[in-house]
């Protein structure tokens, strides 16, 4: 199994359940965007994105899909939530709920407010941090009452949606994090297996520019 | 079971699948937004977003899990793709690239090119539409050898991911759309459960603004 990450990255979501799992993973750190510096990249990927997830004949892309896949593929009974519980619906509900309503926005924000200032489209970046201050709503009245989204226990249906209030705190949207949330999310990087994953991300060295894809 | 829709939207994911299963399902056609138009829906939604499916006392939000967890429970062996099938994992991919890489692009331009000009952050849009049409890459590679997205028949995958296409013909990027994706999006528009579900979202008369949540 290998997986194709950039540091800090939606990988982590990947890496996270591969460290959950104890999978033995191959992590090949890469330069972003890799599209444009791994030459052999849009073979494996043809979008480009970080992560890519390679696991025998099975090629990956989407972060949540790579975390749904491994927790159904190699520990269904923990990670997964299974079709005959009663919380199967909100677990598939929070897997898309945590890329497509809480990621999107901040990678507008990141793109016009931090990354690309000089587009002077500062303001099509900030209304979406509003945004994203916005749509929490649904976690937040879930945890109201719950230590984890599902289930009653620990799932990959966490680990997407922590993701969006780790990468808040990497791109300066710590401050647009409902205090619910901060807190579920703090509760959960105790977990060995998260620690395990953010020393992997951060020991990465990237590959050199024009390196082949390996 | 209960489907909260504004016509048009993505909710149209979940009525497509509704109608392929033939599964029995009362429409509350809702005007935009519904957060603001239906006292009490944000009891129901707290995010206000549609669709909202409630089918028992499982309710859901977000589209293409709907899809997927309808298919699961009431067509496994058909619309789904199971956990031993070689393309479980391209599966779980699609349904997650349909609304996190190719449906999102889309709604950044909706809201800064069409929907709110006054912003004068058209810009920020119309580099959405591009990012709209790079993105096809994975679904145009995936579709050089394949009639259906995954496991060789017609899936929830193909479902989400046409969406994305409806979608583009609706705001004006048909012109972004890759003419494979176009090709293949015409082939699954001749299901009769498309035309029944469009035929449906098309008769639905909102409800009147300021009526509580049904």
């Amino acid at each position: 199994m290998r997986l194709y990450h950039c540091g800090g990255s939606r990988g982590l979501r990947a890496l996270w359940t591969i460290e959950e799992i104890g999978l033995e993973c191959e992590l090949r750190e890469l330069r972003f965007p890799p599209r444009r510096l791994v030459p052999g990249y849009l073979d494996l990927n043809p979008v480009g994105t970080v992560p890519t997830l390679v696991d025998g004949a099975v090629v990956m892309t989407e972060s949540s899909a790579i975390a749904q896949y491994l927790a159904t593929r190699y520990a269904p009974d923990t990670l997964a939530v299974q079709p005959d519980e009663p919380d199967y619906g909100p677990y598939l509900d929070f897997l898309h709920h945590a890329d497509a309503t809480l990621t999107f926005p901040q990678t507008v924000y990141l793109r016009y407010a931090v990354l690309e200032p000089h587009l002077g489209l500062q303001r099509a970046g900030e209304l979406y941090a509003d945004w994203f201050a916005k749509r929490q709503a649904k976690v937040a009245r879930r945890l109201e009452t719950r230590r984890f989204l599902c289930a009653d226990r620990f799932t990959v249906a966490d680990i997407a949606v922590a993701y969006a209030i780790l990468l808040a705190r990497k791109i300066g949207l710590v401050d647009r994090v409902a205090p619910p949330l901060n807190a579920w999310f703090d509760s959960l990087a105790e977990r060995p297996a998260y620690a395990r994953a953010i020393a992997r991300d951060e020991a990465g060295v990237p590959l050199a520019p024009g390196t082949p894809v390996p």
